[in-house]
């Protein structure tokens, strides 16, 4: 079993960490006194330590971002480098030993009950390719200090997950009741001893038509999802931020009304710096438009002569139909091409410009367009919780030739 | 480096595969006494040490087998469980550790010459899904003990590669030279000693226009080409049987005629059984319309009630537009679905069927339709060396439900 695979993987990736960060702080593992030994990175913690630490970036023990330059070409985000992000801690690892005894409770449907995994893989079976982006991905340029981990381009990667048809087990019991306006689900993690579940729980509302193309999942690229991406089972919302993907899903509630739940009621809003989270703010549910480049990446010189300028473009809104890159800071853009397979309008796809750089500076993005016309932008919009970033000016890589 | 980390990962597979086939086989690592002792599965030689032994079969150190069981429904099979077949010894594994200093002899072109993969880099990026399938997959079910690993279903897999475009390296060295007929590619795997090296080396023509798809390719599922895979690079010809895929490629010559090493000659040569190859049989290229079921596998018995049946389809000709199902060995056949993103004509598809089943006995398999009309066939052609098996019948999983 993979999972298995992966929990025993445990003590070879902390060696590996050693040898890529220094031995003391990988041997020490996840601890405060690790940390402090750690002049360099931190090391991975446990739950994802079948990681490739080389090629990520730990800012703390529950957000892990993958590096720009260890994205590839090939489209899909290997498993060993997608970026992780958990509000609560991750449950205990024996859940995901038996997958197919895990029970998810549905409601707000004409017959609500408990189905395990195992009843639920003969209930259909999709396959769909997604991006999985974290809200607060690219918080790292902005300037204002907002708390969470400082992302710059890593809390993102392109991810094919199989599972069930969320529509086809509401079929399955009865169809919706009526009134619904929400599809509402809970993470299985455990609430923390003498904390009010509500300020806690990892429970998002989302559009109900959203359901059209969610999937209740067991498998993430190939293989049983791993307790760091939320196996046994996670909700997948393709085109949603990654918080409505719900790890360890318990339950899946048709809802008239959104959840009262903090995660879901104050937080994931898009406010003004210094306001606090409200409902009537937008919530953080479709992706915007956005594009980066991964090479170069800007954290080595160059060689004057042709160069590949790459990177990937999603949306979770109209499709991504063009990118365009400028080495100039933005002053004059040049049409990129797609490459590689397209796997549908969720996922991301990989654009290439070649270049040829003599000695110099360079100011290296790129600005994805969409079917409908819409152009990513070039600047952020300043909000509380440096949410959706995508404006190109900040995403773009300083590189020098010689 | 994904390389550095696939090589550091022996000692850790070998733990693991310790654990799944016995703790004195897996530690004693891939030996005669180690196999001695392995009463159940043979360890995985250290080159593929990073595969999950618990998915694979190891026919030998050079054939290692994906368990039909083990394949997802997510379009792409991972690295760690793709299988792996190669005609000789790899080189040491010192070549993957600096991938852009590998050279590349390029022949019958205007202007001959060695390219770095650093230099092939700048010269273009393309990527491509494309079904990876040794020749002899399916030899396991002919009945003549044809020589050669026993695959079942498992010596293919759907893979994702990243790289420069033949064409155009081609047009960057003046375009090719006239009379050319063939693309002729040479594996770097050292001859060993004594050996005349025609007999062994590791070189294949196809027809020169398979260039226009084909890819020189530094990545694998976003990821450097590890050695077990032909890294650091690694010849693509897409919807081509494995052994046109020139691992370690070294030379990359168009020629008139094909070349008169053994590999191509006489070996891959498709001829009744007790005929010795030769140039006027057909040679083992495009590969032909295939499908068969990854669910239920066989493995185990089912529980009376709905099931998802599924599996892959893909071909190397005319593009798979549909696949049917049968549950009652091939009397009757029912339509199933194709789901997962569509990667492109050389890529594999996955289909599903939902099947209700009492207690009895099945014999599941599938077949499948390409474009142009091609039905994949019932029966095997009877060949010396056993290739190219597409029947479905021999490919049907038999199934008891209780």
């Amino acid at each position: 079993m993979a999972t298995t695979k992966r929990d025993v993987d445990l003590s070879r990736r902390r060696l590996l960490a050693a040898s890529g960060a220094g031995a003391a702080a990988g041997l020490a593992g996840w601890s405060p006194a690790g940390l402090a030994q750690a002049a360099t990175a931190k090391p991975l913690p446990p739950f994802a330590a079948f990681k490739d630490a080389n090629r990520m970036i730990v800012h703390s023990a529950s957000g892990i971002e993958t590096k720009r330059e260890a994205f590839g070409t090939s489209g899909i985000t290997d498993t060993d480098i997608l970026f992780v992000r958990n509000n609560l801690g991750a449950p205990d690892a024996s859940i995901v030993a038996n997958p197919d005894a895990w029970q998810v409770e549905f409601d707000g449907v004409a017959k609500p009950g408990k189905l395990s995994v195992a009843e639920l893989k003969g209930m259909g079976l999709a396959s769909v390719a997604t991006v999985l982006q974290c809200s607060g991905n690219g918080r790292g340029f902005f300037g204002h200090k907002a708390s969470g981990s400082q992302w710059k381009v890593g809390a993102a990667g392109n991810t094919l997950w199989s599972g069930v048809p969320v529509k086809a087990v509401v079929a399955a019991l009865g169809g919706l009741r009526p009134d619904i306006r929400y599809m509402t689900s809970t993470g299985g993690e455990t609430i923390p001893a003498g904390v009010d579940p509500k300020t806690v729980v990892v429970e998002r509302s989302v559009p109900w038509t959203a359901m059209e193309e969610a999937i209740l999942a067991w498998e993430l690229n190939g293989e049983p999802i791993p307790l760091a991406h939320g196996g046994p089972l996670r909700l997948i919302v393709p085109g949603y931020y990654g918080v409505n993907n719900i790890k360890y899903v318990k339950r899946v509630a048709f809802t008239p009304t959104e959840t009262a739940a903090n995660i879901q009621s104050s937080g994931y809003r898009v406010r003004p710096i210094g306001q606090k989270g409200a409902p009537a703010q937008p919530s953080m549910w479709e992706m915007n438009l956005k594009s980066f480049v991964t090479h170069p990446a800007g954290n080595a010189p160059l060689r004057a002569g042709p160069t590949q300028v790459y990177g990937v473009a999603f949306t979770g809104g109209s499709p991504v139909s063009a990118v365009e890159v400028s080495i100039d800071g933005g002053k004059t853009w040049r049409a990129a091409r797609l490459i590689g397979p397209d796997m549908g309008r969720h996922a991301w796809r990989n654009f290439v410009l070649p270049v040829s750089l003599a000695a110099g500076s360079y100011e290296i993005t790129s600005r994805a367009i969409a079917l409908d016309g819409e152009v990513q932008p070039e600047l952020r919009v300043e909000n509380e919780r440096a949410y959706a970033h995508n404006g190109w000016r900040d995403h773009a890589v300083k590189v020098t030739v010689s």
